[in-house]
């Protein structure tokens, strides 16, 4: 198996590291980081200037772009790969309900939907976590299974790990994405020029974390697997809009 | 109707100006726009420095980041209003299938998930629009009845216009999201120094350009409106993980 | 007379205006300035990526590049004028001492070094001035008279006037660059997220403010005018360092 | 000693760990470089976001901002380190004449003028250096002597090397600069999507190199040493400008 292992944490990252350990004895692996830290790059996309390649000494690559970047070069086969599979982190937090849309960990794992077996985002439950171990475990057991995966084209694995040790967790749930209360407000700071400044605040509550949310899962300490797709169509909400197109138009 | 404004284009672009034209005869407006053009900026949030407003001579607000953190900093009540709903664009441009995950008009759309109405995205079919009045005007009529809308909430209206006059459109039709082949290959070109640089690539045509899609409605020459939602949970995928998982562990 | 018109503190500044309206009247205008404030960017180029440049309604240019980057492309003729100098600011603040190697207004005029008349960067005394007007009239009367400036080629004129009316003005003076303490430490912040990050700190004091100097000029409430070059040779340097060269080796 | 070492050309470059390698017998070593290749950063300085500091592996400090802004922190003892000296480099390619007002290595070298003793930019004569072990051993063989450098305060040694072996040298040279021509017309490129875009172009052809200039030095495959100062002041200047206004206001 080829497969091409991203995240959003930088090429630096620890995680990262700890992901091509686990998946090195699985297949062949190209690694394509951004060059440093793009947490919150989300699916965004460098078009306003050309990327630069640059090879560390450990093989990986870094590239001065974003996650999707990333996958779009290194899914593309310059860097002589043809990838099946993209696998993204170990991130450094948990990517759980609208989190999704924000995250580059996540971000980097749909711009592989069009790859031959089901890209997956990692992360782990701890913003410092203890250790990758568990996460890395994880992965490599998806990973290798891979194959037996039975889902629709187009399918991506969110997974987020309770940063503690395998044999502590509680089970492992496939579950659906909660959602989080509107963010907190922007936080205001003075530069030193006296100039007034505003932090973007950090993401809201969790407003849905039911038994079956991935935010249920990893609060009860299990790994919770959510399968994203990119079509985000309320197909429920069509009727709706239909009918008041009719009556307005 | 308390109405915030933003796009992707940037605080320049001319479909912002004709966007806060067509609706600031509906209600109390504030424009708050990045500060350049970020187009394909997704939802992408700037968390490694904070942000700086700007006050143009015209009234708009500018934000050296990107759309979603203009929504963040518009939405917050920071300058002034605590807005109803949110319009994003008119972006020179469709955002069409998979377009809408990496666009930063979609992307601000969605951001205002959270105010009293539902979030309205509006864009151009075409990048070199001949004119705004058309999309002017679907944006005016929408926002004039939103409050008939009757959409769950946290939906988000994708709405691309053709890029003729009013009276030359075939419809209004309301759509799911259609998909694109992957994107071609990023595109390499040497810098004046000699080294090579990637350039991201076009979008993938669509593959899925069938009748009900927005593809074939702005196709048809018929305004799109496509509801979304934030939820990318693939429900239905949900099941085949969960036997692989009772089988693999 | 063919005027390039650039500045550091971005397209919007207000003092490129109050520039602009001076030197209309003295001969053809070009402005070309940054896309945003890049006050602090000094000789900086960008040689990371193209560069974009976007026409104004107003007629001005920006560039999403540097000061020096605007007078490298305003100064080549791709945008119609070959210029016979550039005018750089009203610049929001002073530059005096060592601010000239970190002044992007001070960087602008040293790129047109190249062109037939001595390049002048303008700043205001004060960093947020009551007007432009005082700067601006000073800013007119050199370009008008500048034919008859006697100076060797590669001169660049660093202008700053006191925020006042004309007429309160004390004097116009020829001087030389005083110089500064080291700078203040750099201050620490936390964000949002509680990450330790730190801003660059204020310029050092004034640790050479003699008469003769920029800095007790416009104490003074006069004009400044220092002919600076970019020969940063320490002549008076070479023989000591040759001594030594001939013990050690 | 106590050694601050950065560069311009990134935390990752080879010439940077060659430095520290030659630097470290000489005394304690602290390593602040830029997270990624800032050439031609000249001394520009972050002003519009507080900097993040980040330990790599290796001991080596990297910052998310400029050459200065790397002395600014490593200078300031927020790092446990009051520096002795500052060196910066090994650059790979030359910094010769004009081009010290753009380097970001000379820049940061400057930065480091209200040291203990004289600061230190080193090149390589070549961009694709072979080896970076002659730099090294005169780097070190520099500051080893650095005590009985009998300079000015607030003077810079800028160095640069020939790429070949200490062996093969000519001799080292005290120079002063020579200068360049203007640079090259930018260079039209056109993105993928169809926009005009334009890269700064390489450096202008040398304009002086004549013996005595540091272009002379390297071309003769000698080491070249040129003392600079900070003080752009044109003496020879003034009094040109202070007839002209007498005779103007």
């Amino acid at each position: 198996m080829k497969i091409l292992i991203t995240n959003d944490d930088g090429v630096y990252a620890p995680g990262l590291s700890a992901l091509v350990r686990a998946l090195s004895e699985l297949g062949d692996v190209l690694v394509v980081a951004p060059d440093r830290n793009r947490s919150a790059a989300s699916n965004s996309l460098t078009l306003d200037r050309p990327l630069e390649i640059f090879q560390h000494e450990n093989g990986f690559y870094s590239i001065n772009g974003t996650p999707t970047d990333c996958v779009h070069i290194g899914g593309s086969g310059v860097l002589g790969m043809e990838p099946d599979i993209v696998v993204s982190g170990i991130n450094a937090g948990p990517n759980l309900g609208d989190d999704v849309i924000y995250s580059g960990t996540v971000a980097a794992a749909m711009e592989g939907r069009h790859f031959r077996y089901p890209a997956i985002a990692i992360s782990s439950g701890s913003f410092h976590p203890n250790s990758y171990e568990g996460a890395a475990q994880v992965a490599r057991d998806i990973v290798a299974n891979i194959q037996q995966l039975n889902v629709a084209p187009r399918t991506i694995l969110n997974v987020n790990v309770p940063d503690c040790l395998v044999e502590e967790f509680s089970g492992i749930h496939v579950t659906r994405l909660g959602h989080r209360l509107c963010a907190d407000k922007p936080i205001a700071t003075h530069d030193p020029r006296g100039k007034v400044r505003y932090w973007v605040a950090g993401a809201g509550l969790a407003a849905d974390r039911e038994p079956g949310t991935d935010f249920y899962a990893l609060d009860e300490r299990c790994v919770s697997i959510t399968p994203l797709h990119v079509d985000m169509t309320e197909y429920a909400g069509m009727d709706n809009v239909g009918d008041w197109l009719e009556r307005s138009f």
